[in-house]
């Protein structure tokens, strides 16, 4: 019985999520690296396993050192590495496959001087997103960068890796398509520049927007999307999927109501959902959607209720006057988060896994 | 050696932050119980008890039970019961004083029936905050809920409780000084009007904001600030508190530098600060600000160097050119936060206690 605020994962939705990309991967040759971060669960890494997939991509080297104890050996690790970290980086290479972004000189030389076994090298490359990684056009600097990794003896160059972050703050869906393009176009270029000074260069790209929504990716030898796996409202919003192939809901008690004002409490806040919000067309700023309570999982939205205000422990939930009235202290009800990424680390400890 | 994301806590500040409410409540005659859900530290807690505090406030059953492990026996859950909780409750109430917020009939009764031990029963009041309680003007539905009260043998009447949270939402402290002044009257006027019902009535508020900025609080018997152990951005803002009083601050790693746009990207972002951001006067939105980094702890805010975007993992740090021109990639950078709460909750794993 659910008693406090819990993360429930629908396992068939998120199957089907993961299906679905693994035959996109397959029509297109591409090698499907799933991004963990958004998950960070055992119990949804066996769903992968049952779709064969073995590598996987990771946000920090807390979670390369989580997964691979669990058995996992062929880690990207996506993120600029922190040389700060290379005593553990250089512990885990013994036991599984690393790969590590560089795109600075001072990173390489560090790296290399500190190692004493093989790692994989991708240099991350920056199409417009503007966070992190070498632009495209710099080939100059990136020729650069070659050398040193070249140099180093241990810094095995893998390829180039592109996060094209920029599609989450895309429009709408043909927007997303023309950040895409230019992704790959730029992954083409650097491949055919390069492809003569090292064999089998991987071009890497992919955040789930765009995994989710284009066909085909010509240019590209692997994709990385995450969170796809359980979706959520902001990936609804960005036409990224179906309302009801969100795999991730959370659970709170009513523990108030307040009919004069059309609003029910929730234990449910920021510590549960995160403070990451939305704006939704009808509803103004939203923190999540009410959804239809079923005996294993839930059902479709709840028109007009949805949580409009949160603080640390409390959600503020508007509603019409029937379904106030139909709601009582104690009751459960359902919300589909807007960002399940930080909701799911938010919750590590208070997940269930249904059907 | 500081290698990943790292709150820092800066005990001799926290002891100050301490000290000062300790002698404000003493002067004003009042119990000092202070909302542990700010720090959630075993550490913290045995500086409140240096200065003899031995009542304290929480927001979940899990923090009651934390504390309770740890020897804390005189707990308020500020947050409306959740009658789904009430076992635990019951097994709780067998080992320490518990009270409890109701402010419906329903959850009364529910829990007087499943208990079998004594608790405390604060009715929550709201003063114009809107997010739960009775408001104070409605004294038939108090009248009402007190006869339930009366009426269950193990629901022991303690008083009435009021967290005027809209003060986080002031313009100036004229403004919080209002809100406080409407919330103690409030307060009064339930005390004299119940009082001959019941002895020993606690009226109890208490919020950083009020309670760092007014001097007496008449009408009041008991303060419950939590967030004033650490002070964050937010309550600086509000003039809550001098920026030096601040007492935490993340410890980031530079991971890379981009000196064509004036930024540096840090290992520290919305699993580490939360994506809680405040509008800066000269800076415009920032999830953080740095400050000069010491040997133990940290000295004066670094002018024009602050957080201004946050992914995931990833911070991304507006800096001038002679601060990026000084900055490598490994150094450590300390930020203060914009919401402590937030912060501490999520880096509880993570977290150090310097002087």
């Amino acid at each position: 019985m659910i008693t406090h605020p819990t993360l429930i994962i629908d396992k068939t939705k998120c199957r089907n999520n993961i299906n679905r990309m693994v035959i996109k991967a397959k029509m297109n040759k591409l090698i499907f690296r799933p991004h963990f971060k958004t998950h960070q669960s055992i119990e949804v890494s066996k769903l992968y396993r049952e779709y064969g997939i073995n590598k996987i991509t990771v946000s920090s080297l807390k979670m390369a050192e989580y997964f691979a104890a669990d058995g996992w050996d062929d880690i990207t690790l996506a993120f600029p590495v922190n040389v700060l970290e290379t005593p553990t980086i250089d512990a885990l290479t013994k036991k599984i496959n690393l790969n590590l972004l560089f795109e600075s000189i001072e990173a390489v030389e560090y790296v290399s001087s500190k190692i004493n076994h093989y790692v994989g090298g991708f240099i991350k490359i920056d199409t417009g997103y503007n966070r992190t990684g070498i632009h495209y056009s710099k080939t100059q600097e990136i020729d650069k960068l070659l050398q040193f990794i070249k140099k180093s003896n241990l810094i095995h160059f893998k390829g180039f890796l592109v996060h094209p972050g920029h599609t989450y703050k895309a429009q709408n869906t043909d927007e997303i398509r023309s950040i895409i393009d230019e992704a790959l176009d730029a992954l083409k270029a650097l491949k055919s520049k390069y492809g003569s000074m090292f064999q089998n260069i991987v071009a890497t790209i992919g955040d789930t927007p765009s995994c989710s929504i284009l066909e085909s990716f010509e240019g590209a030898d692997e994709i990385r999307p995450g969170n796809f796996v359980y979706y959520d409202l902001m990936q609804y919003q960005l036409g990224a999927c179906k309302i009801n192939e969100i795999a991730s809901a959370i659970a709170c008690p009513v523990v108030a109501k307040h009919i004069e004002r059309n609003e029910l409490i929730i234990y449910g806040g920021a510590v549960h959902f995160s403070k990451e919000a939305l704006e939704h067309n009808d509803y103004g700023k939203i923190y999540g959607l009410a959804v239809e309570v079923k005996e294993k999982g839930w059902g479709n939205t709840i028109p007009n209720v949805f949580v409009n205000q949160i603080s640390q422990e409390h959600g503020s939930i508007s509603a019409p006057d029937e379904f106030i009235a139909q709601t009582n202290v104690g009751d459960i009800l359902y919300f589909l988060p807007v960002h399940s990424c930080l909701t799911a680390n938010l919750m590590k400890s208070n997940t269930i896994y249904v059907k």
